[in-house]
């Protein structure tokens, strides 16, 4: 068990996080366009030795399928901005050395040659440290960015997925890693025999390859994903080698991680190969008691009528003209009459809040704050405390770890909680090896 | 006529460039998946004052559809690497201030979102620097790493990209440049009645928007074009403001650029808002009798069946089986019996060498070499003549530099004609603005 070291990643997502008031916290810096705020959190997650910086995605602003994207955008929520993740993390390549760099891209929306070139090119320029944090989409406002009137549903969503895995990771071997042999005396750049057509025929996509790029450092991208569903979670263990959850409790995040590593050994897998990363909110102060005032100070920056709203979305249902101090498990029920998809979403709702002494309001609060994420709150020594038992535990291999300022948080986690999960030798003091691959010890390539 | 500055931008391309040997030139530096290559390029660009960097593109390595791509692979010709452009483009964004940076997307594979949101991250994050060269893709290999079994045909490609640019457009304009307030006060990020809808329904794309990003310094990237046929002058006129030209001597550029701008003019645009930069290759010595040497040096580096394999695929006929000492018109002629296609390019190619004396070996090796662009060869001096003649006849506004070894081409460029031209006062000492828009003199953004 002493062996065993944490993985940390750094949740970047502006300018809100899973804290929505990100952005209004008088810490955060608000140049949120410019690359150096990408540049310097970068420089700060390879200083504290991070494994990887993960942007997520969305192809629109959330809630514009009913006209409502009016509050999202006005309160800065999660969504409103989203760059393209590569061209930022591409940002962050340029000056880091062994800091991973993960991207969330669709395979609903994106072909596999787009993605194989637009991560392999990330992947080389690099040196061998991107990840694809892989996911399927289901979002009407994406649909109506990309011209799409109908979606296909979540099974086959996934089923998609699939092949498109199955494309890009051809078109990643397509060419032997010695085929550019660059001999000058014989005229010969490539030998011939060493780049491969990849003639992938599939129900849904196809590509002929081969890739116009050799392959990187450490072969692929890393494959990252967050399977919730029994389809997502065969996908994940067929698949993934990090998986992001979020789980509001270590119960809750040792099943599933059980679970997926159950699945993956079915398939042959050498279990150890998938990294559990469940998202946690780090709360830090001098004392427990200042890191209190200062979560009390962040939920105080949260509007609660943009609360309920976001709450209303999640569970897909209008809760606005509920009173906002009835018990929210009482309001739960009350979406049973607003159709079957406000009901399964509820039902989830109501097993990640998992307490029973909540008003709505608080429990739209507690979303809005966390997104239902375990929340750290304490001195440094607090907060290493917790990590190191939910990781001996067993609930998990590393945290991603989201801020409620940027990039402050990072810092703040850099210079507190680094050093004393390093004194536990709970985590590295340098990096061991150049690629993302062998930073995660993933062990060797599978090749496809 | 002596306020009127000249524009440069230089071609990058691995591992050749319009010379196919670039790669096997001593003293190129072949670590071409490397970061630092482009890195150092983009500073090397920047210290030269240089407008902007172009990058090409091509979807697939040529030749697949004949299953002839060995032999591109194997003499690393033109199009076997190719990186996404814009991660290459973002790592020179990342080493410079003023550089501008132009990435090559197809409007045949690309949706107006993606392309949008791609393009408008790169101009953000490089601070208002980025360029798009807009092309239309009919190459087979292409479809085929699509999953295309059909292609649009020639005219209806221009439709589809007119409606492309008109939504892209759109979507750059969907945040009016003072959306983004962030009054932490107020709890206001954006003022939510300046982000718009785009709601573009065109025949071949749909859009809804808006975007999840706010419009770059310079509005939106600049928009670079390379119209050749009647429809691709008439798509130049209506949206181009780089005029991309590949023509073999100043009186075809002349001509092309007076047809270019009487369009533009016609459809109300001021002509001086287009600037039509003809590509040139540059051969530097110490004196013109040095770099004679070099050009015929490199010109003994192209191999002869590599040089009319290219030129085959060029006329869209095999002239493998002719005698290589065969004048070159003659043997075009032949072309005449291999179909439509054939005989139409050959017509292009015979009116793009416009001399009578080549054999068909050395009209290949022509090809092979420069592209049919016309060669500078001689001293920092000469060429810088050359260049001064082509640009005072009002042939062009500016070049596009190719080289024929990589970096170094630049850095000779940049050590010896740079400093020249300064001293005629044809080229900026200092960059004017700080968006590629203001370096380009371009004018007022048009809102869509």
């Amino acid at each position: 068990m002493s062996a065993r070291k944490m993985h940390l990643a750094a949740y970047v997502f502006v300018p809100s996080s899973h804290f929505v008031g990100m952005w209004q916290h008088p810490f955060t810096q608000t140049n949120f366009t410019d690359r150096a705020l990408y540049e310097n959190l970068a420089r700060t997650l390879e200083q504290g030795r991070f494994d990887l910086a993960f942007m997520p995605d969305q192809l629109g602003i959330p809630g514009t399928y009913e006209d409502s994207f009016r509050s999202v955008l006005t309160r800065g929520a999660r969504g409103v901005i989203h760059f393209d993740p590569t061209l930022v993390l591409q940002a962050m390549a340029g000056v880091t050395n062994r800091l991973g760099l993960a991207g969330t891209l669709s395979t609903t929306f994106y072909p596999p040659y787009h993605l194989a070139r637009l991560l392999g090119s990330l992947d080389l320029l690099s040196g061998g440290r991107a990840a694809w944090n892989i996911v399927t989409t289901a979002d009407p406002a994406a649909a109506a960015n990309f011209g799409h009137t109908e979606m296909p549903g979540h099974d086959e969503r996934y089923e998609i997925a699939d092949e498109v895995l199955e494309a890009t990771s051809a078109l990643w071997s397509s060419w032997d890693p010695d085929a550019m042999v660059m001999d000058r005396e014989r005229g010969v750049f490539i030998e011939p025999d060493k780049v491969h057509r990849v003639d992938y025929q599939g129900q849904y996509v196809q590509v002929r390859g081969p890739l116009t790029l050799p392959p990187s450092p450490q072969g692929r991208p890393v494959f990252m994903q967050a399977g919730a569903s029994d389809r997502g979670r065969d996908f994940a263990a067929r698949w993934a080698e990090v998986v992001f959850l979020i789980q509001n409790n270590p119960d809750d995040m040792r099943a599933v991680r059980a679970d997926i590593r159950a699945r993956a050994e079915k398939l042959g897998r050498d279990p150890d190969g998938l990294k559990f990363l469940p998202a946690v909110q780090v709360i830090l102060g001098e004392t427990a008691g200042v890191a209190r005032e200062r979560q009390r100070a962040m939920e105080a920056m949260v509007d609660p009528a943009l609360a309920i709203g976001l709450f209303s979305e999640l569970v897909k249902a209008d809760l606005s003209s509920l009173p906002p101090e009835m018990n929210y498990r009482d309001a739960l029920q009350e979406t049973a009459y607003q159709g079957t998809a406000a009901r399964g979403s509820a039902q989830m709702v109501l097993k990640a809040i998992d307490r029973d002494d909540l008003s709505l309001a608080e429990a739209a609060t507690l979303y809005s704050t966390s997104h239902f994420s375990p929340q750290l709150v304490g001195s440094p020594v607090d907060v290493a405390d917790r990590l190191q038992e939910m990781f001996e535990s067993e609930a998990c291999d590393g945290f991603v770890i989201t801020p409620i300022h940027l990039p402050g948080s990072f810092e703040e986690f850099v210079r507190g909680v680094i050093p004393e999960l390093q004194r536990r030798s709970l985590f590295r003091t340098e990096y061991e090896g150049s690629t993302l691959r062998d930073v995660l010890n993933l062990g060797p390539l599978r090749r496809a």
